[in-house]
């Protein structure tokens, strides 16, 4: 569990604002987004809640903040596998298995909770998280696209359906996967590489 | 939009908790399950917050009453459609139509909403629509399941993780299709059957 989240306490001092990131992203993960109140990091912290209002514009910026290192590892990582050489649907069992390999991370679920409207323009982070999900989307539909250029990838198929479909099959994983119970992360990948490339029906 | 939800305004007399539902149902759709409060619906029908917890535990009791009937119907539909004479192939491809269009009634963003840990034990109503949930993705693991068992699908894909992730395709909707912009329910039913029988590499 150690190394799930990024804001553990780090070495010699840490500051007020890094502390409320530690403690709220420990609950995040303990008690799901939703169920999480500015109250809760603020009684974690040991602080009023408006010690935690002076650093963040609420909940939502503050998960902005625990996800975006490791969202834009996910964005550069796709950005690699697009510009590899490997063949069209090597890159998407690439994609697929390392997506499927962030879960494992915890920040997943944490990024997929966050969509929520009402808080579109709550602070600039958060737009710029949006901001990288919507490349790592069209990351996604480009690597469906090339693939029907080059003759590799079946033509016809709208890329950026696809690439929703796609991303839809392995975030709903953060419903249904329990660290340690079932299937292994690697197998869960296998699976929907194959599912992805070559469907269920037998040729 | 009138057609969307199941409890709009009824012929003749209403009664106060039908007046709740219905309330409930089309703020429910308007703000979302996760922005709208027992405060909120309490205003809508012009009644104080103690009322609405005279006929319901909280919100999550309201919601699971809005969906049961769509629900019993979906589920229905599956279990017709594994019992009918078509190919698997078909079958699938029923039941990635029939789910898809039930998106049109607006009930399957409101139920995938409830998925609140917390209040898992919440009532007797919500226990019956997670039962009905459970039976709903088995039965997609068992179209998989007697679809490999006859020959027809890929032996060596787990049926349920397969369904998980069909589902999670067809569920990620919720977070993307508009009904009236860009693709039909028709063309994203047959952009994912497509998908999830022939995956995309070109034979």
């Amino acid at each position: 569990m150690g190394s799930r989240m990024p804001y553990r306490k780090s070495e010699g001092q840490e500051s007020r604002r890094d502390e409320i990131l530690r403690c709220a992203a420990e609950i995040f993960e303990a008690k799901g987004v939703g169920q999480t109140s500015i109250e809760d990091i603020a009684q974690a912290v040991g602080v009023k809640r408006e010690a935690i209002y002076y650093y963040f514009k609420g909940r939502n910026e503050i998960l902005a903040e625990i996800v975006l290192p490791q969202s834009t590892e996910l964005l550069n990582a796709i950005q690699s596998i697009l510009e590899s050489e490997q063949s069209f649907p090597e890159k998407l069992k690439s994609a697929i298995k390392f997506h499927v390999g962030s879960l494992a991370t915890g920040y997943l679920e944490l990024t997929i909770s966050m969509r929520e409207p009402a808080s579109i323009s709550e602070s600039e982070r958060l737009e710029q998280l949006r901001g990288m999900w919507k490349s790592y989307s069209n990351a996604w539909a480009d690597l469906v696209r090339q693939g029907q250029e080059s003759g590799s990838f079946k033509p016809g198929l709208d890329p950026k359906m696809v690439a929703f479909g796609l991303l839809g099959m392995l975030n709903w994983m953060s419903r249904w996967y329990q660290p340690g119970k079932g299937a292994s992360l690697e197998e869960i990948a296998q699976t929907y590489a194959t599912l992805a490339t070559q469907g269920l029906v037998e040729d």
